[in-house]
């Protein structure tokens, strides 16, 4: 493989071998291949494609390029994972319920970068949780609690950490086949049987269209269906927040209340579905999921969870114990039905007010965020609280200007669908 | 200017703004911008295109990014440039033909790569001659002979020589706007009020057809233009090598031969072509030309020119002062009239000789070639010989076997047009 031929049969739209990709990008994991070869490359796969077959090499590629998962010994082993959105909670919903049903939720998860929030980061503000953790550690409490989350190694799919970081710094992210190789890889090297996505379209998420999420969703199905692994993808609306808390801490308190049957009907009702799906795609009756809800099981798993990872359990009973900022009204200027809270400014809001991180690395806040007390089709008299915002000084005043241009508010509502397509 | 949203303009096909490419590029001469953004950048530019606009500033960019020489005082200052071939000793021609004529012909010259040989690489065959150079120096023997010929300069045009090895590297040579930009920008920095282009197309250029060299023409016209500059594009054909010398020593025998007004009519044609086209732009009689070719102050010139320079002026009237190999002759395997030689193999002959480079800085022998006996619309007998080739052991046999491939016999002739267009 001579790497500016394997360029230059990229950017003339040509096809690879398998081999000649695998040399490619493990010559640059082990920087025999220098890192400006492969930001030309990557410019040219952004502009020429690349195709169901090399999607699924560079995808086995980043997978097996580190350490991988091996749960096969477990009882029917799932994982999930989000596109991206904001007040997406969904993974601290959907994990005790498929817990409770029977199957072993093992899942590595990130953190949030820009508008959107990241599981590690919300269940950070349990005192004492951590997600970190060794591998055996992992699989022991994989197999005894079957539900563990812990924060994505280094030492897994380590190709695909250095390939993003590139494409981070060379206009190169925004591609179908790279977006979803890089997704994909993690879900390989995590060792899962079963996997469902959560596809998030709209202006809090990274896809924008329904079309465009709808070819992430079949490229993602495709390749880890190509891996011999099972995949189901859901598509959901991300036009307004999910549920009614965006932050960290406040989220986590919105899933136990959901956990505890008290929770928004958006949020349960997307968390119920991808659970529903994940037990199809193990054979399992689906009715497990309402049932592992309704019957309270689902909560206990996540007290459990909670405490496996050493965090406080009693959090579940007393909210008191997790941060929260200082609570500050958002009041209408005007008066009618909300058609719209964007999430896309809903979540520049709490990235204002440090509940985010607009660098990696970057410290945030856990007790900071927005509750929404309005949500589309909501009515609002004039000078009603639309939010109440969680804050320590900082950025309020810009989260503010964030939040009333969040707000539309019009005569009627229209009903806004939750759940697009299934994949 | 954020550099990642420069590639992601060009990404999507957008116009770039002129502040914009002369940071980004400036910053990575600098050493701000690292070689990967650039990398990135460059492969967006290849698939996307520049445009007229961007093309000049691109140039004017490399051009000024060192130093850049005022020619304004001399008399008629004209450059030349071709784009590489195979047996293309014009230079050596038009130079002198030119300085007769009242003109300063003073140019810097770049070394021989791959099959295409180098104007210093030949005149360094004569014993003493000299194209490294101060300023100072160069403008001295431009005002005093007329007639200076430089190695390129590491301090002219620095960036065009950083961003030519990257694209080198990265498979983003073969781009009309990226080549014609790195030519002209040597050109505008060397400082010359007229330039003659000789595009040469075929199988033994880099362009290989009429159109793509046309679109090169165009395009080094109108930067040449839009810099202010009076430029004129010969579009001459490349199929066969130029005359009959190929090599180092024996190209400079062949071009003094032409001088002598004993030389091959080809090389003659397209020598007296370029030069009337400069002083046409110089506002000259072109007939100059012609008259300082026969009245042999062409030839005088040029005898002025390499004692200059510190080579022996001697070499003129006596050749065996030049280098020279050990004579092989290729004998015709069978007989008919030469239809083609494919100039391309007969470079890669030479290279195998020696008297080229596969790789920057490698040393060459300049005594090493190929002397065609035969060229296109010739008769050979059986076992008559098509060639000389000079060598000193080293890769005859692969010599041979890419001459005997070169060779084309058949039933008739088919004439080859030499000059193709002007533009």
């Amino acid at each position: 493989m001579n790497p500016v031929f394997f360029i230059r049969e990229k950017r003339e739209g040509g096809k690879h071998r398998r081999e000649d990709l695998e040399a490619f990008l493990l010559g640059y994991l082990r920087e025999e291949v220098p890192d400006y070869q492969v930001a030309a490359w990557l410019m040219a796969a952004f502009l020429r494609g690349l195709d169901p077959e090399e999607t699924l090499w560079l995808t086995e590629t980043l997978a097996y390029s580190g350490k991988v998962l091996d749960l096969s010994g477990l009882p029917h082993p799932v994982d999930k994972h989000s596109s991206g959105g904001v007040g997406d909670k969904v993974s601290l919903v959907v994990g005790p319920i498929l817990a409770a049903s029977g199957c072993t939720f093992a899942k590595m998860s990130g953190r949030g970068l820009a508008h959107t929030g990241g599981t590690i980061d919300k269940l950070e503000s349990v005192p004492g949780w951590r997600g970190e953790m060794t591998e055996a550690e992992f699989l022991e409490r994989a197999r005894r609690v079957g539900l563990v989350i812990a924060a994505q190694s280094p030492e897994m799919a380590p190709l695909d950490g250095k390939l993003y970081a590139l494409r981070d710094v060379t206009a190169t992210v925004e591609s179908i086949p790279l977006i979803a190789s890089s997704i994909m890889s993690k879900k390989l090297a995590a060792g899962a049987r079963s996997i469902v996505l959560d596809v998030k379209v709209g202006r809090g998420a990274f896809m924008k269209t329904l079309e465009e999420a709808r070819l992430l969703a079949k490229t993602m199905v495709e390749i880890g269906r190509g891996a011999g692994r099972r995949v189901r993808a859901v598509l959901t609306s991300m036009e307004a927040p999910l549920g009614r808390a965006v932050g960290n801490a406040i989220e986590v308190r919105e899933a136990i209340e959901t956990l505890k049957g008290k929770g928004p009907q958006d949020l349960l009702e997307v968390a119920l579905r991808l659970a529903e799906e994940a037990l199809r795609l193990e054979g399992l009756d689906p009715g497990l999921a309402r049932r592992a809800w309704e019957s309270g099981e689902a909560l206990e798993k996540f007290r459990a969870f909670l405490e496996a990872q050493g965090g406080n359990p009693r959090v579940v009973d007393d909210f008191s114990l997790l941060p929260l900022g200082e609570e500050f009204p958002l009041r209408a200027e005007g008066e009618g039905v909300v058609q719209e809270v964007d999430a896309y400014r809903v979540g520049l809001a709490v990235l204002a007010l440090g509940g985010g991180r607009k660098k990696k690395g970057e410290a945030i806040d856990h007790g900071v965020g927005v509750y929404l007390l309005k949500k589309p089709g909501d009515r609002v008299a004039g000078g009603e609280p639309l939010a109440l915002v969680y804050h320590r000084s900082r950025g309020l005043q810009e989260a503010l200007d964030h939040l009333r241009a969040a707000f539309r508010l019009g005569a009627e509502a229209r009903p806004l669908p939750l759940i697009l397509d299934v994949v």
